[in-house]
Protein backbone atom coordinates (compact mmCIF):
# COMPACT_ATOMS: atom_id res chain seq x y z
CA UNK A 1 0.00 0.00 0.00
CA UNK A 2 1.55 3.19 -0.86
CA UNK A 3 1.70 5.81 1.91
CA UNK A 4 2.24 9.35 1.20
CA UNK A 5 2.32 11.04 4.64
CA UNK A 6 5.47 8.82 6.10
CA UNK A 7 8.10 9.93 8.21
CA UNK A 8 9.98 11.11 5.15
CA UNK A 9 6.97 13.68 3.69
CA UNK A 10 7.08 15.13 7.09
CA UNK A 11 11.17 15.43 7.51
CA UNK A 12 10.83 17.08 4.42
CA UNK A 13 8.33 19.95 5.92
CA UNK A 14 10.74 20.62 9.01
CA UNK A 15 13.38 20.48 6.84
CA UNK A 16 11.48 23.52 5.12
CA UNK A 17 11.56 25.50 8.53
CA UNK A 18 15.07 24.69 8.51
CA UNK A 19 15.52 26.64 5.30
CA UNK A 20 13.61 29.19 6.11
CA UNK A 21 16.05 29.79 9.21
CA UNK A 22 19.23 29.57 6.90
CA UNK A 23 17.56 32.05 4.83
CA UNK A 24 17.23 34.30 7.97
CA UNK A 25 20.83 33.94 9.42
CA UNK A 26 20.16 31.07 11.95
CA UNK A 27 21.84 27.96 12.89
CA UNK A 28 19.20 25.89 10.22
CA UNK A 29 16.73 23.50 12.54
CA UNK A 30 13.35 22.93 11.86
CA UNK A 31 10.65 20.78 13.24
CA UNK A 32 6.82 20.20 12.38
CA UNK A 33 4.08 18.56 14.91
CA UNK A 34 1.93 16.41 13.56
CA UNK A 35 -1.36 14.85 14.44
CA UNK A 36 -3.70 12.07 11.92
CA UNK A 37 -1.32 13.07 9.35
CA UNK A 38 -2.16 16.45 10.11
CA UNK A 39 0.63 19.11 10.67
CA UNK A 40 -0.52 21.26 13.61
CA UNK A 41 2.68 23.56 14.30
CA UNK A 42 5.89 24.44 12.65
CA UNK A 43 9.21 26.19 14.20
CA UNK A 44 12.41 27.19 12.94
CA UNK A 45 15.76 28.35 14.86
CA UNK A 46 15.66 32.12 16.00
CA UNK A 47 17.85 32.64 18.51
CA UNK A 48 19.40 35.24 17.06
CA UNK A 49 16.63 37.33 16.07
CA UNK A 50 14.93 37.38 19.02
CA UNK A 51 18.12 37.48 21.25
CA UNK A 52 16.83 34.47 22.85
CA UNK A 53 18.61 31.05 23.57
CA UNK A 54 15.50 29.61 24.36
CA UNK A 55 14.22 30.12 20.90
CA UNK A 56 14.92 26.61 19.14
CA UNK A 57 12.67 25.49 16.41
CA UNK A 58 11.63 22.36 18.98
CA UNK A 59 9.97 24.60 22.11
CA UNK A 60 8.50 27.14 19.32
CA UNK A 61 6.85 23.92 17.90
CA UNK A 62 5.93 23.03 21.24
CA UNK A 63 4.31 26.48 21.95
CA UNK A 64 2.32 26.13 19.02
CA UNK A 65 1.19 22.67 18.95
CA UNK A 66 -0.21 23.19 22.67
CA UNK A 67 -1.87 26.39 21.83
CA UNK A 68 -3.55 24.83 18.79
CA UNK A 69 -4.71 21.83 20.77
CA UNK A 70 -5.58 23.89 23.33
CA UNK A 71 -4.23 21.52 25.74
CA UNK A 72 0.08 21.84 27.03
CA UNK A 73 -0.21 17.73 26.45
CA UNK A 74 1.39 16.38 23.45
CA UNK A 75 -0.19 12.99 23.45
CA UNK A 76 -1.09 11.29 19.88
CA UNK A 77 1.64 13.74 18.71
CA UNK A 78 4.69 13.63 16.74
CA UNK A 79 7.49 16.00 16.24
CA UNK A 80 10.18 15.81 13.50
CA UNK A 81 13.18 17.96 13.90
CA UNK A 82 15.95 17.92 11.22
CA UNK A 83 18.46 17.54 14.59
CA UNK A 84 18.45 15.80 17.69
CA UNK A 85 17.32 17.76 20.33
CA UNK A 86 19.37 19.25 23.02
CA UNK A 87 18.99 19.26 26.48
CA UNK A 88 16.26 21.74 26.52
CA UNK A 89 14.06 20.45 24.24
CA UNK A 90 14.25 17.43 25.80
CA UNK A 91 13.41 18.27 28.89
CA UNK A 92 10.72 20.32 27.28
CA UNK A 93 9.21 17.17 25.29
CA UNK A 94 9.50 15.25 28.58
CA UNK A 95 6.79 17.44 30.15
CA UNK A 96 4.86 17.66 26.88
CA UNK A 97 4.72 13.27 27.19
CA UNK A 98 4.56 14.12 23.41
CA UNK A 99 4.20 10.28 21.59
CA UNK A 100 6.91 10.25 19.21
CA UNK A 101 9.90 12.10 18.37
CA UNK A 102 11.72 11.26 14.86
CA UNK A 103 15.11 13.80 14.41
CA UNK A 104 17.31 13.47 11.49
CA UNK A 105 21.06 14.04 12.04
CA UNK A 106 22.43 13.42 15.40
CA UNK A 107 24.17 15.85 17.65
CA UNK A 108 27.10 13.75 18.95
CA UNK A 109 28.00 16.85 20.91
CA UNK A 110 25.53 18.33 22.50
CA UNK A 111 22.41 15.90 21.65
CA UNK A 112 20.17 14.36 24.09
CA UNK A 113 21.65 11.31 23.66
CA UNK A 114 24.83 11.66 24.83
CA UNK A 115 23.85 14.13 27.39
CA UNK A 116 21.66 11.68 28.73
CA UNK A 117 18.49 13.71 29.21
CA UNK A 118 15.38 11.64 29.74
CA UNK A 119 12.50 11.92 27.49
CA UNK A 120 9.00 10.99 29.00
CA UNK A 121 8.68 6.85 29.04
CA UNK A 122 5.57 6.95 26.87
CA UNK A 123 8.09 8.54 24.36
CA UNK A 124 9.27 6.95 21.18
CA UNK A 125 11.95 7.82 19.36
CA UNK A 126 13.60 7.56 15.77
CA UNK A 127 16.33 9.21 14.49
CA UNK A 128 18.04 9.54 10.94
CA UNK A 129 15.45 10.33 8.95
CA UNK A 130 16.89 12.47 5.61
CA UNK A 131 19.70 13.01 8.19
CA UNK A 132 22.50 13.44 5.17
CA UNK A 133 20.05 16.37 4.00
CA UNK A 134 19.34 17.92 7.58
CA UNK A 135 23.28 17.54 7.83
CA UNK A 136 24.61 18.75 4.57
CA UNK A 137 22.33 22.31 5.01
CA UNK A 138 23.91 22.63 8.44
CA UNK A 139 27.53 22.16 7.16
CA UNK A 140 26.44 24.35 4.13
CA UNK A 141 25.51 27.12 6.56
CA UNK A 142 29.04 26.68 8.62
CA UNK A 143 30.89 27.45 5.48
CA UNK A 144 29.23 30.27 4.16
CA UNK A 145 29.12 31.75 7.69
CA UNK A 146 33.23 31.38 7.98
CA UNK A 147 33.52 32.39 4.81
CA UNK A 148 31.81 35.58 5.68
CA UNK A 149 33.55 36.46 8.55
CA UNK B 1 30.43 44.85 56.61
CA UNK B 2 26.90 44.82 56.37
CA UNK B 3 25.46 43.55 52.67
CA UNK B 4 21.89 44.27 52.20
CA UNK B 5 21.65 42.81 48.93
CA UNK B 6 22.87 39.22 49.93
CA UNK B 7 21.52 35.74 48.05
CA UNK B 8 18.47 36.14 51.16
CA UNK B 9 17.12 39.10 49.98
CA UNK B 10 17.70 38.04 46.27
CA UNK B 11 15.76 34.73 47.05
CA UNK B 12 12.94 36.46 48.79
CA UNK B 13 12.18 38.39 45.21
CA UNK B 14 11.80 35.07 43.66
CA UNK B 15 9.63 33.81 46.26
CA UNK B 16 7.38 36.79 45.96
CA UNK B 17 7.42 35.66 42.42
CA UNK B 18 6.25 32.19 43.27
CA UNK B 19 3.52 33.79 45.54
CA UNK B 20 2.16 35.25 42.40
CA UNK B 21 2.43 32.05 40.62
CA UNK B 22 -0.05 30.39 43.59
CA UNK B 23 -1.81 33.26 43.79
CA UNK B 24 -2.79 31.89 39.82
CA UNK B 25 -3.24 28.42 40.53
CA UNK B 26 0.20 27.97 39.65
CA UNK B 27 2.46 25.35 40.82
CA UNK B 28 4.06 28.09 43.06
CA UNK B 29 7.74 28.42 41.71
CA UNK B 30 9.74 31.75 40.75
CA UNK B 31 12.50 33.06 39.51
CA UNK B 32 14.50 36.53 39.30
CA UNK B 33 17.87 37.26 37.29
CA UNK B 34 20.09 39.72 38.67
CA UNK B 35 22.97 41.87 37.50
CA UNK B 36 25.05 44.25 39.67
CA UNK B 37 22.60 43.93 43.05
CA UNK B 38 19.86 45.04 40.24
CA UNK B 39 16.70 42.92 39.19
CA UNK B 40 16.93 42.84 35.64
CA UNK B 41 14.14 39.95 35.22
CA UNK B 42 11.23 38.17 36.79
CA UNK B 43 9.47 35.43 35.74
CA UNK B 44 6.73 32.36 37.64
CA UNK B 45 5.29 29.13 36.67
CA UNK B 46 2.72 29.78 33.79
CA UNK B 47 2.15 26.46 32.64
CA UNK B 48 -0.93 26.19 33.41
CA UNK B 49 -2.75 29.31 32.20
CA UNK B 50 -0.58 29.75 29.46
CA UNK B 51 -0.89 25.57 28.37
CA UNK B 52 2.95 25.53 27.89
CA UNK B 53 4.97 22.94 29.81
CA UNK B 54 7.58 25.32 28.42
CA UNK B 55 6.07 28.19 30.71
CA UNK B 56 8.67 27.76 33.61
CA UNK B 57 9.65 30.35 35.61
CA UNK B 58 13.35 30.04 34.41
CA UNK B 59 12.31 30.07 30.76
CA UNK B 60 10.49 33.44 31.21
CA UNK B 61 13.50 35.03 33.44
CA UNK B 62 15.55 33.95 30.44
CA UNK B 63 13.85 35.41 28.06
CA UNK B 64 12.92 38.46 29.72
CA UNK B 65 16.53 38.98 30.70
CA UNK B 66 18.33 38.57 26.77
CA UNK B 67 15.32 40.99 26.45
CA UNK B 68 16.63 43.63 28.97
CA UNK B 69 20.25 43.03 28.26
CA UNK B 70 19.40 42.97 23.93
CA UNK B 71 22.01 40.34 23.65
CA UNK B 72 21.08 36.24 24.71
CA UNK B 73 24.13 35.69 26.87
CA UNK B 74 23.52 35.99 30.58
CA UNK B 75 27.37 35.77 31.45
CA UNK B 76 27.54 38.30 34.95
CA UNK B 77 23.86 37.23 35.72
CA UNK B 78 22.77 35.12 38.52
CA UNK B 79 19.35 33.37 38.32
CA UNK B 80 17.74 33.15 41.97
CA UNK B 81 15.30 30.37 41.53
CA UNK B 82 12.67 28.73 44.81
CA UNK B 83 13.24 25.18 43.29
CA UNK B 84 16.46 23.21 42.00
CA UNK B 85 15.67 23.83 37.87
CA UNK B 86 14.41 20.60 35.20
CA UNK B 87 15.89 19.21 32.40
CA UNK B 88 14.26 22.02 30.25
CA UNK B 89 15.42 24.87 32.91
CA UNK B 90 18.79 23.91 33.20
CA UNK B 91 19.32 23.02 29.81
CA UNK B 92 18.07 26.76 28.45
CA UNK B 93 20.68 28.10 31.27
CA UNK B 94 23.06 26.11 30.08
CA UNK B 95 22.76 27.97 26.51
CA UNK B 96 22.77 30.92 27.78
CA UNK B 97 26.39 30.50 29.57
CA UNK B 98 24.73 32.65 33.20
CA UNK B 99 27.51 33.26 35.88
CA UNK B 100 25.71 31.78 38.81
CA UNK B 101 22.75 29.88 39.58
CA UNK B 102 21.12 30.02 43.16
CA UNK B 103 18.08 27.83 43.80
CA UNK B 104 16.11 27.11 47.16
CA UNK B 105 14.70 23.66 47.65
CA UNK B 106 15.97 20.60 46.20
CA UNK B 107 13.56 18.55 43.44
CA UNK B 108 14.87 14.97 44.07
CA UNK B 109 12.55 13.48 41.44
CA UNK B 110 13.21 15.95 38.51
CA UNK B 111 15.94 18.07 38.99
CA UNK B 112 18.93 18.81 37.27
CA UNK B 113 21.13 17.18 39.82
CA UNK B 114 19.09 14.00 40.16
CA UNK B 115 18.84 13.95 36.18
CA UNK B 116 22.66 14.73 35.39
CA UNK B 117 21.47 17.65 33.37
CA UNK B 118 24.99 19.68 32.55
CA UNK B 119 25.11 23.43 32.94
CA UNK B 120 27.61 25.27 30.99
CA UNK B 121 31.32 24.74 32.52
CA UNK B 122 30.99 28.53 33.58
CA UNK B 123 28.35 28.37 35.73
CA UNK B 124 28.63 28.41 39.35
CA UNK B 125 25.85 26.61 41.66
CA UNK B 126 24.44 26.89 44.80
CA UNK B 127 21.71 25.73 46.76
CA UNK B 128 19.83 25.34 49.85
CA UNK B 129 18.84 29.55 50.09
CA UNK B 130 15.45 29.91 51.65
CA UNK B 131 15.03 26.39 50.89
CA UNK B 132 12.27 26.02 53.57
CA UNK B 133 10.36 28.91 52.64
CA UNK B 134 9.79 27.91 49.11
CA UNK B 135 9.54 23.80 49.93
CA UNK B 136 6.54 25.08 52.54
CA UNK B 137 5.03 27.19 49.82
CA UNK B 138 5.17 24.26 47.34
CA UNK B 139 3.68 22.04 50.28
CA UNK B 140 0.77 24.28 50.81
CA UNK B 141 -0.10 24.67 47.36
CA UNK B 142 -0.35 20.60 46.86
CA UNK B 143 -2.28 20.28 49.89
CA UNK B 144 -5.00 23.12 48.51
CA UNK B 145 -5.35 21.47 45.70
CA UNK B 146 -5.89 18.00 47.00
CA UNK B 147 -8.21 19.31 49.47
CA UNK B 148 -10.39 21.64 46.45
CA UNK B 149 -10.49 18.36 44.22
Amino acid sequence: MIKPFDDTYFMRKALQEAEIAFEKGEIPVGAVIVVDDRVIARGHNLTEMLNDVTAHAEMQAITAAANFLGGKYLKNCTMYVTLEPCQMCAGALYWSQISKVVYGARDLERGFITMKTQLHPKTKVEGGVLAEEAGELLKRFFVTKRNLN
